[in-house]
């Protein structure tokens, strides 16, 4: 049985994207190839509301968040973390030799743009890394008055991972000076997991120039060269299949309408939260809720296992807290192709699991 | 038109297996993706003759490439090169601020047995890498010999690039004394492009332990130690997709006997070298043929762009010659589930155009 999968990703994929996984190749080396990149290329510069050239990645949203602070930090990095998605993004800087300082705040907390501004303010960086949507935890940082900060200071790359938001929620890249803006397939696009993807900014192209090791497959400047050298083509072999339904659902999303779609995530976050405030309470600060993942605190002390395990008979499936958060929070994601009656038989199998 | 691809990959992929491509999610944090990745390891292991560990890389085979030099080289790595993938893999070091050397011999020729013997006799080196099979000169290293020299010295990492063999040609992994075997989806595997594999020996964990900036993504002892401790699955989410089809595609392989498809290969590979033998001349060293690529030398001065694109017209593809080797010399892969017919029928055509 397939299951309906209500988790931070890999969410459920329709069935006509899908059949695009299943397309048969073409050479990566090939004109097709060229105009089949070119075309997603487009495609997502319109969804980011960016001139900047658009990169993919065959590996996760992961490869890319390393390669970004790996590729384009030349003094120090400042890592903003609100969870465990902050926290990685360190891990990667200190593995890769790259140096940065972590500042965090409380698990369910916000970014705070003052905090941005006083470690700015100290001109010991020229990178910052920021959650646009932190997984573990729920929140939306906000990231319009982090830009505003961001901009007040020379010489900044801006890196802001928006892995499970974009697509679902609006990021004008560009208006707001992201210079890499990254995310992956299986989150609010769609799509299943295994490429992701990046905007890269001139500033950060500058950047990278001036960074000596790089490596190779992850250096976002190499990818970036090829790409312009060889007309939208690769350095090393794409995921082919990814492309085909990356293309054809970024044309499903325009479609859609891009306003509509980001509509239909907020009517989707409302009603999970409206639902989660009547039963539990809502994790996350409130006054930076995610509009395409719910962290709902377990006040009620249910066994989040057991009732995800029943709904798993019932052919659905939500997350347990992320770590240390397991059991004392539950998590609901609304995003990708999810309609409001997706969200509201969900809620409702709850209900009649719970007794509520 | 779906064209039959006679490149050194992306190859053509079965319907039944590109089906497999379309499979509905799973939780990459599920039991199932547990099962999965345990059921793929098993057949892995069959494939390579190895106990070593299995561990899956969402990128391409360069991915794994560059993570294997990066994570276990100590001291220094010998890079033994005979065309642009051994290249490739001293770029890797480079980039990363690896220590290396590289050992070069004329493109179309072998890396001599003899020439890795002087070189681990300097005791600079605690890894080396070598192609099996390189796909610009269609060369298959004597990988037996050199594993015999390797096996003379303590403690060299012996990494083998098999991106473009493993699974049409016999590579016995733990008899070699192998420690990293990398092979990827999209070759004689016959699946589409987007995952890489390797083998992982224990020689190679504890190396990894002593090696201080392993980066995360690419860290192969980062993805091993997550295997371990989390039952088969992995540190970010990985391309399902194509764990479904490579879990799929190995039950095919194994159901056609492994020595059957090897002999396949190797059929294929003499149909084609009598042909060139018969209209042109083989490029590569006699001694060293792949049996899953031939490279042709084009001493009849042919147009090799212009007989592609008659090629294709007719629903067909070959590759013309690697960077500088372009139009002098043409390669043909017969590689992942072409049978002879397949092969036949190419040449056949090619003659047809050629007038021979």
């Amino acid at each position: 049985m397939t299951r309906k999968l209500f988790i931070p990703g890999p969410i459920d994929v329709r069935d006509d994207v899908l059949q695009k996984m299943a397309t048969p190749m073409i050479g990566h080396r090939s004109k097709d190839a060229s105009v089949l990149q070119e075309s997603i290329s487009k495609k997502l510069q319109k969804l980011f509301y960016t001139e900047s050239e658009i990169l993919l990645s065959t590996s996760s949203g992961s490869g890319l968040m390393e390669g970004a602070i790996r590729s384009c930090t030349s003094k120090k990095a400042a890592v903003f973390s609100c969870g465990a998605f902050g926290d990685r993004w360190y891990k990667m800087a200190v593995t890769n030799n790259v140096k940065a300082d972590l500042y965090k705040v409380d698990m369910g907390k916000a970014i705070d743009p003052e905090m941005v501004d006083r470690v700015l303010a100290t001109g010991e960086y020229d990178l910052i890394t920021i959650q646009h949507n932190e997984t573990s935890t729920g929140i939306t940082n906000p990231v319009e008055e982090i830009a505003e900060v961001v901009r007040k200071y020379d010489n900044i790359v801006f890196c802001v991972d928006a892995v499970s938001s974009a697509g679902g929620v609006k990021i004008e890249v560009d208006k707001l000076g992201i210079d890499i803006l990254i995310t992956s397939t299986q989150k609010a696009l769609g799509l299943p997991p295994g490429m992701s993807i990046c905007t890269f900014s001139e500033k950060a192209i500058r950047r990278a120039g001036t960074v000596e090791f790089r490596g190779t497959y992850l250096d976002l400047l190499d990818i970036y060269k090829y790409l312009k050298k060889k007309n939208y083509q690769y350095p090393s072999t794409p995921s082919i299949s990814h492309m085909y339904a990356l293309d054809y659902q970024l044309d499903n999303i325009l479609n859609e309408g891009l306003d509509n779609r980001f509509e239909r995530h907020q009517a989707m976050a409302e009603t999970v939260r409206a639902w989660a405030i009547k039963h539990f309470k809502i994790f996350t600060d409130q006054n930076h809720l995610s509009n395409t993942l719910t962290v709902i605190e377990n006040n009620q002390n249910i066994n989040v296992s057991q009732l995800n395990s029943k709904l798993m008979e019932k052919g659905m499936q939500i997350a347990n807290g992320y770590g240390d958060l397991k059991e004392k929070t539950f998590r609901i994601s609304h995003m990708g192709d999810y309609q409001i009656e997706d969200i509201q038989n969900l809620l409702n199998t709850i209900d009649e699991i719970l007794g509520f």
